[in-house]
């Protein structure tokens, strides 16, 4: 049996369009696409050469032609997966696709699972696994700066981040073998200072990519968002106006839990997850009665709350007491809205508010201070997602996390003037956790876990 | 400015999959695909030859890499629309997508408009009027005998059996044209007996071809079926039955009007298109009360009733009557129910329910006999999409109608001995209407009609 079958799915989304792409990949994907796929030139497909479009029919077992359309194959090693590839392009209809992978399956091929190219791309080096991550970020994204982020981790931006620390890690590791075998040869003050400087250098790298965990993870799995106020201090003009900025992307996405309707905004810089118009009116509502405990839940739940009070009025007791009701570990960002009819709060009040900003949800005016502000509670504004390297994964902050940790221990060992091989095992330990971050020596059931939640094509 | 500016669409299914195709078409089509590909190995795309899959990485404008894939160009004409072609294939997230397109429409590209591609291929000379509403079709289709005859005739099937037809009438008429130039050179009766043979011989094959098209839109568009019958009688098992055979392929497909929930299935070679179960239920119980208005134009609007006795307990008189009721202008095909109970009807009750069939819903058995009286009451026993030529849409059918009316008319003028140029006026409307069928000489406006209903990208 072989270890790594050859696999066939539909690559393209599923529903009606002019082109679908079914992929084959594996040992016998040639074999499998000669069987399925007749140039019309009469030549064998495996004969016509690699990466050459080739028009022709695609036929059944029984001879019937399914369709027409083009083939192009991609051999091992030089193809995505690594291993020979072929792909078979055809109408985009859901029965002309469901036929052309029948006739692959037909033909020898299994059906792919979840993931399973970019997988085997993964185990053939590939990618290196943040770049698996990326790319199954990259077809998941829905607005640009999520697309943003994918595309250049997906381009390898992450990994190559990575590579000089782990190289700097090495370097210190091969230095402090020797420095051990050859205890004679004294490595002396100027060398552990040598080891300190380059083992600082890469703890300084290692804290500035998890620097970026905050921001990635704002703009990977967005943060779940929830307006607040006093009834008619302009909540739902503020909703309207963070889903229809004219540059901001917004989608419906089905919230992965209780599937509830989320809409997506790009803003800030980040993706904010706001609850659609008819939960943020009823928790509206319902922080009112802020002891209600499913009200309080939400709120604490949430990752940012965007606290709207109507400063064209007086304050009331009622919204200053909601305000001081907000969960305390929440970052609460309030807006003084209707700010084109004026303000009618006085410095001290303003001030009670903190940070906050003046904003007409009406006419948008000060909708750049709010994006400020939430980019800044979102940690956005130090990062830049397209030029700089970004982490976005809880697994990737936790492996940077205990690696960061170990260094820290290694280096205070150092200094401290402890045993060498004390420090060179904890440095070994660091290397170990942050090579897992790019998948080597990654236990098979995070992979599996990994590319399980990819689709089925990719 | 020109004709058929560079246009660009999304050519896959929107949604989320492992790969996405941008398609590109146009005299700038490389200038486009140059702007916004650059290929890894450093050579321009256009300079790296059609038909060769290039890997590289896709950018904007701006410079900023937006993803990496692979490019095929294909030069005029040999191109799916005859233009010159670029397919940027990149990986397939709502996101991504967006900005690949968005990238060729910023480097000059025009968004493309529903069918737009299959049109130029058809103004190019790439494909029949009736492929190219094949690969409409064959995109729609969501059973497998739909695809099977959209395959067919996407494959050029039908033109195929239109070529000699017309073949036959340029011939008739090349000689009519003669007999009538020179009429010193009397044709005579054996000359005119071949033009009769061969008109009768094209006649002939209209006529069979227009038998076909009950059965083709019975396959393309679905025959409205309702099922009908006295409570108990077993009309929903008869419904899960009809959707739940194993080879059968059944989808959800949303009702173009009233936005109603219909459910597509393949039986009898043709697709029954079954109001959903609560549908059914409403109806069923409504054509109790016959008399209803509503119900009434249920049944009077459907294709094909599926009438369900239960005929393992005596005929009632409520069950009789109903069945005196079901419109006369439908067929009906009567289901014996519940055969493996036995039948409790008597011969002659049996048959005053014509054609019928003994089935047993629950158990299936039966289920072949009603598959091939659905298949005769729909025409489909006389025709086999996946071998003979076959219409399937209304305008074919009426091009072709009236070819035959014509030809029938010059053919009844030569056999009465009318002038020839009579018969000649006669043959050559009846060979305009035929070229007609697959797009010669066809109004700008049907054209313009037929691709305004496919899906952008096509």
């Amino acid at each position: 049996m072989e270890l790594y079958p050859t696999i066939a799915a539909v690559s393209t989304p599923p529903g009606k369009g002019g082109i679908a792409v079914i992929r084959i990949s594996g040992s016998d994907a040639l074999g499998v696409a000669d069987a399925v796929f007749v140039p019309a030139g009469g030549k064998p497909l495996s004969a016509c050469g690699a990466r050459r479009a080739v028009y022709g029919r695609i036929r059944r077992a029984d001879g019937e032609t399914v369709d027409t359309g083009i083939a192009v194959t991609y051999r091992a090693p030089s193809s995505f997966t690594g291993e020979d590839v072929a792909e078979i392009s055809c109408h985009g209809g859901v029965a002309v696709t469901r036929a052309v992978l029948g006739a692959a399956l037909e033909a020898g091929a299994s059906p792919a699972g979840p993931g399973e190219f970019t997988r085997r791309a993964f185990l053939n080096g590939k990618l290196t696994l943040t770049e698996a991550e990326a790319v199954g970020l990259l077809i998941d994204a829905d607005t640009e700066s999520r697309r943003t982020l994918a595309a250049a981790a997906a381009e390898g931006r992450l990994s190559a981040a990575l590579a000089p620390v782990t190289e700097s890690l090495t370097d210190v590791l091969a230095a402090l073998y020797a420095a051990i075998d050859y205890p004679e040869e004294d490595v002396g003050d100027e060398g552990e200072r040598a080891f300190a400087g380059t083992m600082e250098g890469a703890l300084a790298r290692i804290r500035a990519l998890r620097a970026t965990f905050r921001c990635g993870s704002a703009v990977a799995s967005g943060l779940p968002t929830v307006i607040a106020g006093v009834p008619n201090s302009g909540k739902s003009s503020l909703y309207n106006l963070l889903l229809g900025r004219e540059d901001a992307i917004v989608t419906e996405i089905p919230g992965t839990t209780r599937d509830v309707l989320s809409a997506a905004a790009d803003f800030g810089g980040v993706t904010l997850l706001l609850s659609d118009t008819a939960g943020i009116r009823e928790s509206a509502d319902a922080v009112e009665r802020i002891g209600v405990e499913r009200a309080r839940r939400k709120l604490e739940d949430a990752a940012l709350i965007l606290f709207v009070v109507d400063a064209s009025v007086p304050l009331t007791a009622e919204c200053a007491r909601l305000y001081r009701a907000m969960p305390a570990g929440v970052p609460v960002v309030t807006v003084l809205n209707k700010a084109d009819r004026g303000c009618a709060l006085d410095e001290e009040e303003c001030a009670s508010f903190s940070p906050a900003v003046r904003l007409s949800a009406r006419t948008g005016e000060g909708r750049e201070a709010l994006y400020a502000a939430v980019a800044a509670a979102a940690g956005a504004d130090a990062v830049d997602c397209s030029r700089d390297a970004v982490i976005w994964d809880a697994r990737q902050d936790a492996l940077l996390g205990r690696a960061e940790g170990l260094l820290a221990c290694a280096l205070e060992a150092l200094r401290r003037g402890d045993p060498l091989d004390a420090v060179c095992t904890m440095c070994e330990s660091a290397a170990a956790e942050l090579s897992g971050v790019d998948g080597r020596g990654v236990d098979e059931a995070i992979i599996e876990g990994i590319f399980s939640r990819f689709c089925v094509g990719k």
